[in-house]
């Protein structure tokens, strides 16, 4: 055969794929690899549609869950929620057709945005069973539910309904699912029940049941009422936009003058703002949209770089928060009793390709975790757990390519997960977190966002060495305070007695040798009350004095129990003391009590000192030279802290 | 707000999303997640495209590959080809549609399938650079080339043409890509050379021209004119295939009859099996198959699995072979002179949802490769070398889920990627390979691919344990030998000169301490000739005979050469030699040379021995008592080695 006959031989075979073809051949793709992870993703795709569901319509959430086991690997899964429903008319089309949905198009932080996961699990289950979907809708308005049976048809990408029926559904509102699908259910790691757990955790708005196969139901109760803001629709920042996107919204945008489009089709874009860019593109701002020129609009683009334009709005995104973090921590290290909580760190809102995101990381070290293994790494997307392809994800990167060693935790060769005692949280939440695949199980590593997690891994890092330093210097100190206490007494009787001369009092000649003000601190819990006791030795020969500093959850903080009165308290929360002078070989207490925190939420004082050489303190670190820098950064979550990702100068306009 | 409302509106914002626009918001799904990467996937999409429209012509390929560095991170990719070019008609179809092409709906083992690739390249770069695609394609039928301008309309997902003309084209048929994308490029272990030169050397039959930014052109010679033979286009396997499939197949099916539907649309069933099929299933075999009911399809599924069927065809797969393994093996260990290349590994084919899949692994060890680091791990899908996504891939998975330890090779806790100067070549072919994303840098770590992939590698491992041990134990003996050397003549020297008497022969009274026979092979490389030398050394006491066994590439093996003649040549490369007896102290050689092969085909002799105490050999392994059968298995390459994951017993009808 020539190579005519090839070539049209070739073209007989070319056809369209339609995407739900597409994704039944790569079901992979969408999580759907093994039966166990098919049943985990088929849960997630659901109850994320539901939180997410429920948030939007500002409803605390109350998610059921409930897992079948039929014949072999067949299970039936329903999940059903209190959200707002859907309404009739786009039931079978919201389920029946993949890619469709309301927040592709749209910028905010939600679980789902791309329309493929729920209708992906419908499509796994009729693809392994046979089987259609039932769905069951009820919005507010309706005064029955509306139910329908389908398949999806995939040569057309649309939903096939089976049957429709209405009945009777004592809530007022909600969506109930019904798949079955082939299945396989595990316990352990990777399993519905620590995914539940996982989304529990940092959901606290929620309430989720789970009924698994065999066995009691489980209920993960709401433990608190508030619920976050709905999350916020933006517009695309400047930064980042592509090319060929700024031509599209150009061409599509309703907008009369290129001014007027900047404005309307961009956060961050004033007026003011608009004509300094249209100037410096020199782009006529009443230039039609419409027209604009592929040179034009390359000059716009480096244009949004030399104008200085705000950061992203960042009242989109919704972190887990410290508090909550260390309540996920606690939950995954269970009885494993760490030594050390390491303050969480959350870094201010940075962006990518236009979209704000925002990273938290927490760490727990030592105690009886496992010291001769990797590390435990648990990474959450927007609030939902990630359970799977840890490898390639942009957090798993991240803590690679931390060197380790410089904080104390032990790394071959200086990159690669580490080993030791560690547990280690990263979330990163956006208006769109780009995960590698469909299946959203890991982020890609995209440039700006692998940054962001690595400078927020090394201050944890950082955090973990100062107080594994303090660690250890007390506990050299100690070693030689304590040979020092019983050597020199003997020491002495013996000089006496060969000298004939009364033993003579040596305290003050310990405290010389040893010459540190050594500082204790002391956590303990009790009835909802943590009691802080901080206690300062005076074992130098000379008389000292010293200001104390420290970070306090002041909403939580007992101001009856404070003695002595601090000297200062801010509104941040820093708090200090002015202590009196310390006579040499005496000691001090400072002491208060938090009430209303959890027991983790409080585990150690981060106490600074100042006024005082530090070199001479055990037990508390120098007041660092950017004590204020660091705080107001916690307060002013507006200011981007690397620049350089989003090109030049930035300012408020 | 109620919830009314808030269902109304968001009903208000459901909408269909194009898959072009789905893949522009995600390109990192597709490989374009940063500049460099972006860079390097357009390049693959191409040449993988040029590769395959070749083979499928039986066309020797010629790609030429230019890359021109235009303003800032703007590049010009152009890739031209010598294949069957595109008929005019599906031109702007081909490259301005996603989710269009030849090969999705037929079964074979080629680079492309999901026509994704080129059209997620051009659409990178309209996005990122604004400007048209620009395709030139000539078949042998035309006269002139066709060559169009096109941008993706990503709303509808269909070619936009700007432009299009004739052009005269000296070339027969070909089809030529001009893109502009913002890139980076770079060079080392994930650039475009290294892809490139990686791509030689496992498709050598074909020319690859590139012309990179400000360097001279490099061309990756043609070394093989053998093609291999186009990819054989099969039906699905009744193993695996999914309940829904099977519906969908049926409903879709012109036979009309169960029996004529099974026969025609799956690989490997006859009319006999069709019929017991039926029978088991207990459905009608002349049943028309659109009428088939659920429970219908349930139970011919589960007949699938009772009634044997022969494993599917493998003359679809087309494996690299161990030949070109060391060669891609040799091209990067480069001038780290390993100490062991590892006879590669190519298992039978096996299956995973109906498609057949096949695992080839090599393994190069010692030398100067860096000791102190993980090991380095080369990853090839269907002949195309994967250069990111190491993470997530099944051949991480099986490489990190391998105890090493048992072979000798450093890793922590037994699991994880081990360290040591290694280098491990994994190739996984198949009618379909799944990767974790559309990007295709990863295999998804299916269990029958991983069990696959982990049984290669455990038998890589026992080969080289039996090196490092025979290594080991000949450098034992070696030192023991010498001392005993040096040491006894000198007492025998002491003894006699106290008691004076002659210094007594102690050769015998050496061999009788040493007591083994010892084999040293020893492989000369010149003139595109092996010279292979294997000495035995009777260092016993007594006469001893033995048989030594080999595998030989008989078609490189020179008759002539070997001396003195094996006792035996079987036609699957056993080669034995009974040997003459051999006295205390004496010792003998055998002999041969290879012709043909290059140098790195052939380092170390497989040597074992049979008709002696093998305890008292060093440099040789006893003859395994599986020989027969480990042969065979190589040879019978329709037998799937585990019947397990295919169902029951399995033979030919």
């Amino acid at each position: 055969m020539g190579a005519v006959g090839v070539a049209e031989r070739l073209a007989e075979k070319q056809r369209e794929i339609s995407v739900s073809e597409f994704f039944e051949q790569n079901k992979h793709v969408l999580g759907f690899d093994s039966p166990t992870r098919a049943l985990l993703t088929s849960v997630k795709e659901a109850v994320d549609n539901a939180l997410d569901a429920c948030e939007e319509a500002g409803i605390l959430p109350d998610v059921r869950v409930e897992l079948e086991r039929l014949d072999g690997e067949e299970y039936r899964l329903t999940v059903e929620d209190n959200g707002p429903g859907i309404v009739k008319r786009q039931v079978s089309k919201v389920f029946g057709k993949l890619l469709y949905g309301s927040r592709f198009h749209t910028w905010s932080q939600t679980r789902g945005q791309q329309g493929l996961g729920i209708s992906g699990a419908i499509l796994y289950g009729q693809l392994t069973t046979g089987r259609p979907a039932v769905i069951t809708s009820k919005t507010e308005k309706d005064d029955v539910a509306y139910q329908v049976q389908l398949h999806i048809d995939t040569k057309t990408n649309k939903p096939h309904v089976v049957s429709q029926e209405y009945e009777v559904w004592e809530r007022a509102s909600g969506t109930r699912v019904e798949i079955h699908l082939r299945g396989r259910y595990v316990t352990g790691r990777q399993s519905v029940t620590e995914y539940l757990r996982g989304t529990a955790i940092v959901n606290p708005y929620a309430r989720l049941t789970f009924r698994a196969p065999d066995t009691e139901e489980t209920t993960f109760q709401r433990v608190s009422e508030a619920l976050p803001p709905p999350p916020e629709e933006v517009q695309p920042h400047p930064y980042g936009v592509e090319i060929g996107h700024l031509l599209r919204m150009a061409k599509e945008s309703s907008a009369r003058k290129v001014s007027a489009f900047l404005q309307t089709e961009f956060s961050r874009i004033s007026a003011r703002v608009a004509k300094a860019i249209c100037e410096r593109a020199d782009v006529p701002p009443e230039r039609r949209p419409k027209f604009l020129k592929l040179e034009e609009a390359k000059r716009l683009l480096q244009a949004f770089r030399k104008v200085k334009i705000m950061a992203p709005p960042t009242d989109c995104l919704s972190p887990i928060g410290e508090r909550l973090i260390r309540k996920g921590l606690r939950n995954v290290v269970g009885a494993h009793r760490p030594d050390f909580y390491c303050p969480p760190v959350t870094r201010s809102p940075s962006v990518y390709g236009g979209h704000p995101f925002q990273v938290e990381v927490g760490i727990v070290f030592g105690g009886d975790l496992p010291a001769n293994q990797p590390v435990e790494l648990l990474r959450y997307a927007n609030r939902v757990p990630l359970l799977y392809q840890q490898g390639g994800c942009a957090a798993t990167k991240a803590v690679e390519g931390v060197d380790w060693r410089r904080y104390g935790v032990e790394q071959r060769g200086g990159r690669g997960l580490p080993h030791g005692p560690m547990v280690v949280l990263v979330h990163v939440c956006s208006t769109k977190v780009p995960f590698t695949s469909e299946a959203k199980e890991a982020i890609a590593p995209i440039p700006e966002i692998v940054d962001e997690v690595t400078l927020a891994l090394q201050e944890c890092g950082r955090r973990l060495k100062s107080h594994m330093r303090k660690r250890a210097q007390r506990a050299k100190t100690q070693e030689k305070f304590e040979i020092v206490r019983a050597i020199l007494p003997r020491l002495a009787q013996k000089s006496a007695a060969i000298v004939r001369r009364p033993v003579p009092d040596i305290a003050k000649t310990i405290t010389r040798i040893m010459n540190v003000v050594w500082v204790d601190d002391d956590v303990t819990f009790e009835d909802g009350r943590h009691r802080v006791r901080l206690r300062f030795h005076n074992y130098t020969g000379a008389r000292k004095r010293l200001t104390l500093h420290t970070l306090l959850p002041l909403e939580a903080l007992d101001p009856e129990s404070l003695d002595p009165k601090p000297s200062e308290i801010r509104p941040d929360g820093r708090v200090a003391w002015r202590l009196p002078p310390l006579a040499a070989t005496e000691s001090s207490l400072v002491a208060f009590e938090l009430r209303g925190l959890e027991e983790e939420e409080f585990a150690e004082v981060e106490a600074y000192v100042s006024g005082i050489d530090p070199s001479r303190v055990v037990g508390a670190d120098p007041l660092p030279g950017d004590w204020d820098l660091a705080v107001e950064a916690l307060q002013d979550e507006t200011l981007l802290p690397e620049p350089q990702v989003l090109g030049e100068v930035m300012e408020g306009d």
